[in-house]
């Protein structure tokens, strides 16, 4: 039986292969385009909470947390705020995680993945990871589905805030990343995957999901790529100075 | 010049006059039917929190809280829990209200009215009046625009509890409560105004909101109409018995 | 028994009392503040398709459409088009106008109001009045609710093209108008309510409307000062010197 | 290099392998629950217009179409048709294909796809196809977005309906089904997906993305299992005897 190091190996190798010749598919069909970022981003950071970023939770997403997406994170966020563009820190959890009641704010979605496991009076659960945590005035949003705009004001506030361009970190590839960057395409502005700052649970769902993402709904960009941008769109002069 | 009572007593009399000559027209085009009551209740109580409720502070809704709406919610109240449908308290607040952030989860409305002056950190403010405290599993939902559906997860969370009819009560009719009304008809529930249960904060606004709302989105119904339903689909044996 | 003109001058008479004394309360409370135009404008005009505009239909809204709300929105679109900002007619239509069958995209409305009078078949009755008739490009948007917003994707549309501020037309200033300009503000637009431009069928309901929506939801301003914004944020210079 | 045989004969080993390595995971934390089928169902089919289901269009999906996925819709809709459970074929076209005009009802999405190619005045591209052509009463879903939810009135459709589960087929698994799924569920409905009628156009991607949804987001069932479902919810007694 193979090794989890031999699987990822292999799977990574086939992968590869089959993207290829998916990309002669796409760029024939007029896929893949590039979208491109807009003059006023905001970076939307998708479930980096406790239950998420630390292990012994049952949402956690593995070494990779502290290896890539933690590090890549601060480094955008530092960026971020130096340009002085909006931030927002999304989580999730639920007042009434009991599965037997009918009605509770869990909705349907306990009935495939156990969220039942955030309760909202437990914070140390559902709190940004201290190593991200937010700053006076950042806007902490607390969602109950996969994606950020999905039964929140989030659209409404990027808009008010004159945002045109999303970039988009967290977990998991496969659910709220995901989610999130499709209905912020579906809301209108410029989406971007931030490739070393999104994470998931299980092999090869980062790598399939950021490939679909790529082929029609974000560009994925690197952490150096953003921080780049940001200095060049910053609403700060003595910020852009010290960069 | 008039007084208030003059002024309201002849406002009356005119609004009437013209509802009289409105409800010619409305019959004649197929206006004004009623969408009825359906099998599976839930409550919608919009912003009977402190800050519209109690005396003193800015949204402050009037005589008309102490001696109709809250002991119109009570009777409710009891009615619903008897019968086992859910129950939502909503109320509004706001982690970030400086006006002068382009970035705030106020988004436009503090252009518009003092939304500022209701802060998340201020739990009292914002708190659902103790006189119709929520109990145990029922949803207090913190919205930000003025419907309880637009922003929120609140029409999937219906659905998910089999929810095909609402009974709205609160504050303001003006705007709370029939952009609440509104949306909640247009995300598919049949729509119910609780007379007593509604109120705003000048004259006149009540009586004309809920005309319109009557003819276009909800049927008014006073509270006892709306608990001697709730005892014809209680969920719970006994409790119809012991009512 | 009064006339309808000896009403009507009644009414305005009282409302304008009313006004006066709700102003002294919302002004002492902090609402009723100006939200101004921004930068990027929109047309929205709901519903001023032929059952809405056109004598003999059953959502016909009066003589104010031939006499105040047509001409109004002539010179709108012409300020509109001369400085090259996106126009969106809105307009009503459903496909299955059978009340009996519990399946229709009539949704819960046809138990309150006659939307089974607009059949999609019958393009004539929901087709954009013929006098303000879109021109190549400009975007007829078909909608199911009352608000121009709810259940389309008008919110990512706007947000696409860069627009910031809306300024609503059309019929009624009850339900569809009311309803638009109340999620618009809510979807992160600056909301302006064209007074000339917005009607409705019964006495009275075009007042306390748009007093409601000046309070707390948009600025009601009249053409002039409309077009004279509109000038002054021309994409098209040639345009503006020739206006 | 390897044949197209070849690498997704591999692929689709090594996929195996990463599933089952993924099911441990994903068993262990308490993801992959059953959802379950409901009482009131509804089709939602999406896509499934000539644009993606006949060859030589841009959005084509391939020889699956033929072999698998209309054969299967034309089982679905059959025992839909007896069962008496609404439909909803979902297709989407743009009034305004201009990729150089700010103002687009193709919104941001044709920075990443060719949206543009399907234009409304060519009805003939995205008509659903005639082999699973919609009967008289059937809803005609026209949407801009990748979500059959996203910026259209389904889901309150739906829920003044009475549905509360939705069985999803089309194209593509990547895109439009999977987004319709996250929505589906987000709004309160059971999502199933139909695992024979959902297909894409590159290779592996009906793969990945079925195992992302089961393990997230809706159940994986085949037609024979929807089949024997619906005869067992038949709102029609004849027809259950007939079946």
């Amino acid at each position: 039986m193979a090794t989890n190091a031999e699987l990822n190996a292999k799977l990574e190798s086939v992968l590869n292969e089959i993207f290829e010749a998916s990309n002669v598919i796409y760029k024939d069909r007029g896929f893949q385009r590039r979208i491109g970022f807009g003059k006023r981003p905001a970076l939307i950071s998708v479930d980096l909470a406790n239950a998420w970023t630390r292990p012994g939770n049952p949402f956690y997403c593995g070494d990779a947390m502290d290896t890539e997406i933690i590090p890549g994170m601060q480094r955008l966020l530092k960026a971020f705020r130096a340009a002085g563009h909006p931030i927002v820190h999304v989580t999730t959890a639920y007042q009434n995680t009991d599965r037997n009641d009918p009605a509770t704010d869990m909705g349907m979605w306990h009935y495939k993945i156990p969220v039942d496991a955030v309760n909202l009076r437990d914070e140390e659960i559902w709190a940004i990871d201290s190593r991200i945590a937010p700053f006076e005035g950042e806007y902490v949003l607390l969602k109950k589905r996969a994606s950020a705009f999905s039964g929140t004001p989030l659209a409404g506030y990027l808009r008010s805030a004159g945002v045109d361009t999303i970039l988009v970190t967290g977990v998991t590839a496969t659910a709220c990343v995901r989610t999130t960057i499709c209905d912020g395409l579906a809301e209108g502005f410029r989406t971007i995957a931030v490739k070393e700052c999104i994470g998931d649970r299980v092999p090869g769902a980062v790598a399939w999901n950021l490939y679909d993402i790529d082929a029609k709904f974000a560009d994925v960009e690197t952490v150096d790529t953003c921080v780049k941008y940001l200095a060049s769109v910053s609403r700060n002069a003595k910020s852009v100075a010290a960069e």
